[in-house]
């Protein structure tokens, strides 16, 4: 029996790294649908390639190109935010892989888990914004969430046949991104190319600017907090400019498991759609003999101050992380647009949680009323 | 209900460290039974101090020291190689450890894999000697073995929750010893006490001189071939001198998950008494960011041609692997007596195992034979 999935975002770099890994494991999984925000080009070639029931151009404009270059009746085709929240609801699929980006991921996750399907998640978004909705939804459904980005990833993989209530901290690696060491000085001047450039990922211009700001990992801190249950002073954060180790787990004895690889997003994307298989693949290896020394230091919180709006938005509670996670998404699209400078991410992002109407428990209506709060704050900034 | 164990080797470095365990974790461990060799002052401390129901010491001259010196009818005596053997066949405990050192392990460990009790196996020669028998004896009864090596015990953890058909190849660290940047020119002139001075682990004389000629790391992988069912070919050796990263597994989509902690075998040994649990405990916790970075390196095999013996003797297959132990074992007892030199020991090993009389599938009966013909070709040396 083949695994159906659906990959909402397949242009993207997670979307286009999951379909390489369907090439190379076409007996086991079949792609039932796609979706595309804009790039409707590489989507028509995805089409004709990998044959979905079904696929999905948010951007309205593309349509009509999308349905001439696709050409066939075979294929169901969805347009709009609305046709990617309707694909997101179908139970037809064993797994939908979400590799949106931002706070639109959100919907789209609780739709899958409320409808039992599984969610192999890059979209970490979806946890900081509606962790408590999400985790509530999946108690409910018996639905899962499998994490898709290397540190949540390794993560999981090193709790395979543990109890989680013998560890005692995991710990977060990070590269410490372009800027680790750069002149604080100079953060004003970065520029948006600097940024987008970081020196051991190839990853989408959002998770690059967040990497480059840390605000990825101070996302990842959050995700990981609903992930796996913890509480916030047992997730550490460590910086590992090799990106070798992926992340690690301190259990109750001492003992430290990490997992480790080359920095590969399909090695991680490959386990979320085959769990809980290892499955054989033609990614390149990691070779210990050539990596180089494995290094780890404390991370800079005043380099990096979006590192302390982790714990910060967690003691808080509610409203406080999708707050954050909101203004995070509005003011990055600033910086690319050369509308902000390098530094005001954070202070944008610092203001909105502090200013923002907070929610304890809030409700997807309350997510959307706090979207039109926070976009009117970054824009006013 | 109490886990009861008994500590064959207590008053050895093996041993003594089970004992603090036992001590940390009382609640939970009942120490039924207790072993030394000649060390019969420490086996009366820890005989008041941890109430065995049994006791025994294998050197028969020091046994009316010892029972002077516990001087309780509450506690059973037993007294030579006998009264080891009778000990290890008993049922009446849930796990023994067994800290012996050498080929005089074997037997312990198949009599207690013959009774239905699982064995942690801080004795390596046991399988080195007796592989193939062990694994038959442990497929009648059930009982299980728990390894209590580091490097094993890593291995172990990281094949939890995991299926070991998907496991790539194990990747053995090993620190490469006292001189592994020692000028190969000046081995011979190796001295005892130079040998003995392991820079990263803490242990007996046997293992370190092991550790100095990496005879241990030989004795490993094929101990490791035992007990996790791997082609030789896939037993790695890399050279990783801070010890902290206490072996590694690869598996088929290249992930790699390693289990790391600092260089103290209370960690491995607790978690063999305690498996599957990673249980509270106050010894020393691995800081990432004072460890220093973590190095690895090719195993040189001309300055150590013992690591080439594991891989010849699996390929030789019978009694390939028990007559280089053996021989081992002499030679190791020679060198610290003085009576050869440091690089002899490679040379009597490599001889042994070139000229035994080879026997495919070797009987207990067998090995004994081999025992005696080792002894007599190393002290023709």
């Amino acid at each position: 029996m083949k695994k159906h999935i659906s990959i909402l975002g397949s242009t993207g770099s997670i979307g286009i790294n999951a379909l390489k890994i369907a090439d190379s494991l076409s007996s086991i999984i079949r792609v039932n649908s796609l979706t595309a925000n804009s790039n409707f080009e590489l989507l028509i070639e995805q089409t004709q390639k990998y044959n979905p029931r079904s696929i999905c151009i948010v951007q309205e404009q593309y349509y009509k190109k999308l349905k001439s270059g696709v050409n066939s009746k075979q294929v169901e085709i969805l347009v709009g935010r609305q046709g990617l929240i309707e694909l997101s609801k179908r139970k037809d699929i064993d797994l939908m892989l979400n590799g949106l980006v931002g706070a639109a991921g959100m919907e789209p996750t609780l739709n899958a888990i409320e409808s039992g399907v599984d969610v192999a998640l890059a979209n970490k978004e979806s946890l900081v914004m509606a962790g408590r909705i999400i985790n509530d939804a999946m108690k409910i459904s018996g639905a899962k969430l499998f994490p898709v980005d290397s540190e949540h990833s390794a993560i999981w993989q090193c709790l395979a046949g543990e109890n989680p209530d013998e560890v005692r901290r995991i710990i977060l690696t990070g590269s410490g991104g372009p800027f680790r060491k750069r002149r604080l000085e100079t953060f004003d001047d970065i520029v948006v190319e600097e940024a987008l450039n970081h020196p051991n990922w190839d990853m989408g211009r959002k998770i690059s600017i967040d990497s480059a700001t840390m605000m990825n990992k101070c996302l990842e801190v959050i995700e990981a907090y609903w992930l796996f249950n913890l509480h916030p002073k047992n997730i550490d954060i460590i910086i590992h400019p090799q990106s070798i180790v992926h992340s690690m787990v301190e259990f109750n004895d001492g003992s430290v498991k990490a997992q480790m690889g080359v920095p590969d997003m399909k090695v991680p994307i490959q386990y979320a759609l085959t769990f809980p298989s290892h499955l054989n693949s033609q990614w390149e290896r990691i070779d210990f003999l050539s990596c180089g020394d494995l290094t780890f230091r404390k991370p800079d919180f005043d380099r990096f101050p979006s590192l302390k709006l982790a714990y910060n938005v967690l003691n808080t509670g509610g409203t406080a992380s999708a707050a954050l996670n909101l203004s995070n998404d509005f003011a990055v699209k600033k910086f690319l647009e050369r509308k902000v400078k390098f530094t005001d991410i954070y202070k944008i992002n610092h203001s909105s949680i502090r200013n923002h109407p907070w929610v304890e428990e809030p409700s997807l209506d309350d997510l959307t009323n706090l979207e039109s709060w926070v976009k009117n704050h970054v824009n006013d900034f």
